[in-house]
């Protein structure tokens, strides 16, 4: 249909007091309730549907001054994806498109911010495979209608699950900052890419702005810190191992790893498997990753590493890395840095520091001690993804070597790094990169930072901690729940056991232990069939599966704490 | 100030039926046009201003729409983040920036579609961070009101470039699908993350959807197929080596790669440098990359590629890789892929195909048979978001034998990957990934495909084609023009050089070509600086700089093409 139909179609309207009630699928995506619901979730339905009513209310507000431009609101049951923008006329229902789109996003903002909501709607794979109430996700040759599309978006919200919701403690990032989804929303509307200044001016020079930002907090010099917004925490700490390499054997770049010793890296055993597999990619084989010791918190012991690194060379190894954790994925724990800058000072070796998790700390007067000795790191991973709430993906690499990580990289593709270009081309970055095209992930951050200022981001990372010791402290109050380790905990992690009733009675012991290994999975499953709230659990050496709470969403309140014990007690008090 | 203090100041400007005019910063984000414009930029400005004012009045009358439930619109100049949801009674506040972000974002695209519209306001890295009419890229501690942070956003916009404006030539990546856009924003509302399916479990579907329909057009079997959406091209090329280097050699996950022999990658000297880069980054060594010679059209020979096989044996070289590229970067080649296929055949090679430029072809019945023999790849990357059009990024890549790439890399962090699940963790997909957290690039693409279906998609590529054929023709047509190769285009780049009138008068050789040399560059500076349109050029082996355009953008007509040209020949004339 071209869009003069369109607009023909919506000259019948103008006529048209009532639209046609019986066309039910028209509103779904505005009223979202539909018919078929499984079994046992009719409660949480019946408050979807009270919640839709009145987001539909407003929407039907909104709809209505819309229809004093247009007489009656936009039928887009006969319109289609090719009738939008570039199409010729196409802005009025473009702007109508986007207009309906941001109803039903705000309908969903404003739920994941409300308690009563469930944090998920849990389905199997089968399930949602098979389609539910209409919602399928085959695709096929012919195009649907817009008002489909709409519909569409919200299925895929309501199936999906709320990682934003004050009670979604299952990853270290959660939460959804409003200002970091404004940073979004306008990111893929500009749709740049971060090769070069000439394609993304803005975004280039707000990635420098940060990074130097990051370079200062971290406490490295004026002359010093270079650095990337990288896809994730993995390939981060993969750069780390990557310009290491090149900083002690530059030929490793045109003649591989066959040139070079066999080198050996270090990492705790609370580390993130991210050191171990990207030591694979890289073709240093996961072998000569060496596990170090930790204490009972979790960090590393220094003198562990220090035997580690001799007996190492004892074995014609070549220690070269050493990746130091600030904030462990399980424990949160924070590795002691100027005992392992000392070594590695000693031994002549790159030091990195893992702050995916913890780096957010640093913005914090109150706990950016932790960190202390970061500043004497060769290169650190930071995720603001994570402890300071930008939305995904946002992670830097920051090496404190300025140059290292383009010489490294740089190959001087002439199609895209022109040397003859108007501009001083060292801000063309795209070559420091192992990607091409890059995603632009700073503006958000940037945005973020001015709303919050620098400030606004220490409140959010002491009130994340805040819960995390409240949490703690009811663990202690309450009967029925074991601490894994008794301390304060440094970081938001808290990491702990229920014990139900029945097992209250046994000794701690290996009995004891097989049972309780079983107790956390039972009531995680419980938990998301009920969608109330969610929560990780792992096991970790010798330690049976525990809970791991984890705080990054700033919506998160001590009545979610309590909540959520009380949903541990109430899921599990049978088992 | 708390929300409360808020609603106080709104509850003044019920009694107000006029704003106070004088308040300037408070519309910048709606008006746009400033003071103190650079010399030589106002007739643009000038535009600016026309289109900003019709904008503003759209604006003003769903303002007014609002202030019926609320009496005046908002003042964000008293309002902070933090009185955003997550804030108790932030919901309004939230609602109301949402929709002013909007009109912001939506002023923007309607101006993209808009011809009169300037591709780019150019200004030189000292001068954006200098600040630019207020517009600082400095962060402080403090926060900024929303008002700040809406101006920011528009003023973030006006200094970028419009790469979905219908006159960007300068990427293979260009346009602005609105319903991917729609997916975009909903994928950043939803804030997920791919791991597993318990967090992620619409998406990790959509992934698997989308993998196999993929697979399906590349002509693979029902029992063959695996793959991932990762960050680019490059990061999807770099799968292919680690996985045809574990396929070959398993130990060297573990081992690394001084248990391997020197192996050696084949690739064609039109490739991308993705492949060198790679093989550099994975320990291969760049010279371990051999560079197999192309045919004057940019397509790698054959014979070619045995003999260099050949004579890597003799040097004790081990080949175990071939880069075949369906649509190279600056030529549009498609190299021949039975050809090549059968060679690797021969020596037993792991067969790629790098068509993340080439592989929306396809999706058109007309062109697909480009690709003749990509059924025979062992592993293909195709990148929806060039000739498919989808938002940045959105990268796949495909791997024949199932199961490879989630032995390769996996490491069964038992955090999150746990084996005793309520579902089928097969799911649970992170394993298979060099990341941990990854971004959900599958949505906007789900999403654009239920809008178009296939045969949209074929269309679109058809079109792009098409206006590749247009301006092929027209050089030909037009004086003062000459192709770099004879050949009418296979994909959509045509590659040209403009002849100023000065020196139509010299014989083709060295002494012309010193001198062409310099044209583009230099015409490609005019171009910045009048921001009217934007195309890429580059030096390529002994051929002197040439423009290369390229058509991905279903916005770009004929007419288009004619401009550019004329542009050219503008801009080029007295050179």
């Amino acid at each position: 249909m071209s869009w003069a139909e369109v607009q023909t179609r919506s000259e019948l309207y103008r006529g048209q007091t009532v639209r046609n009630v019986t066309n039910i699928s028209r509103r779904r995506y505005r009223q979202g309730a539909g018919k078929n619901r499984r079994p046992g979730t009719d409660r949480i339905m019946q408050h979807d549907k009270i919640l839709d009513e009145s987001d539909g209310i407003k929407v039907k507000v909104d709809s209505a001054a819309l229809s004093n431009q247009r007489q009656a609101p936009t039928d887009f049951s006969n319109i289609y994806s090719k009738d939008l923008l570039p199409a010729s006329g196409g802005e009025e229902v473009t702007k109508e498109f986007l207009q309906e789109l941001l109803n039903v996003l705000l309908g969903y903002i404003c739920k994941t911010n409300q308690r009563s909501t469930k944090v998920l709607d849990y389905h199997h794979p089968h399930q949602l495979k098979e389609g539910l109430e209409g919602f399928t996700l085959q695709l096929t040759d012919q195009p649907e209608t817009l008002e489909q599309i709409l519909v569409d978006c919200r299925d895929t919200l309501k199936y999906g699950v709320n990682s934003g919701h004050p009670r979604f403690f299952n990853q270290l990032s959660s939460g959804l900052d409003l200002i970091g989804l404004a940073g979004e929303w306008l990111t893929s509307t500009a749709n740049c890419n971060m090769f070069t200044y000439e394609v993304s001016p803005v975004f280039i020079l707000m990635e420098e702005v940060l990074l130097k930002k990051m370079q200062d907090i971290v406490g490295w010099s004026k002359d010093e810190g270079d650095g990337l917004f990288c896809p994730g925490g993995s390939i981060s700490n993969l750069y780390s191992i990557l310009v290491a390499r090149y900083h002690f054997y530059p030929e490793v770049k045109t003649r591989g790893m066959r040139a070079l010793p066999r080198l050996a890296l270090f990492t705790s055993e609370h580390s993130h498997y991210s050191i171990k597999k990207s030591a694979a990619v890289l073709g240093f084989g996961s072998e000569n990753v060496i596990v170090v010791k930790c204490d009972e918190r979790g960090k590393m012991i220094p003198v562990e590493l220090e035997s580690s690194i001799i007996a190492a060379e004892e074995k014609d190894l070549v220690p070269f890395y050493v990746n130091a954790t600030a904030g462990t994925t399980v424990y949160g724990a924070f590795d002691p840095l100027d005992a392992i800058a000392d070594i590695c000072h000693r031994h002549d070796l790159w030091m990195h520091v893992d702050a995916a998790w913890g780096g957010g700390l640093l913005m914090s007067d109150r706990h950016r001690m932790k960190l202390k000795g970061i500043e004497r790191a060769w290169s650190v991973t930071w995720n603001p993804h994570k402890m300071m709430g930008v939305p995904l993906q946002c992670s830097v690499i920051l090496i404190k070597k300025r140059g290292l990580l383009q010489e490294c990289n740089e190959l001087g593709a002439e199609y895209l790094f022109q040397r003859d270009k108007p501009y001083d081309v060292s801000y063309d970055t795209g070559d420091k990169s192992i990607q091409c095209g890059r995603h632009v992930d700073v503006f958000k951050f940037w945005l973020m930072w001015k709303a919050k200022g620098s400030q606004g981001f220490g409140s959010q990372v002491n009130k994340c901690l805040e819960n995390a010791e409240y949490l703690y402290d009811e663990l202690q109050r309450r009967a029925g729940f074991e601490l894994v380790f008794e301390h304060k905990p440094e970081h938001s992690n808290v990491c702990f056991w229920y014990i139900p009733p029945s097992l209250r009675v046994l000794p701690p012991g290996p009995e004891r232990d097989a049972k309780l290994h079983h107790v956390a999975p039972r009531i995680k499953h419980r938990m998301m069939e009920k969608g109330s709230t969610l929560v990780g659990y792992q096991p970790f050496g010798d330690k049976v599966n525990f809970f791991r709470c984890v705080f990054s969403n700033p919506a998160t309140q001590q009545e979610d704490v309590d909540f959520l014990l009380n949903e541990i007690c109430q899921l599990g008090e049978n088992l």
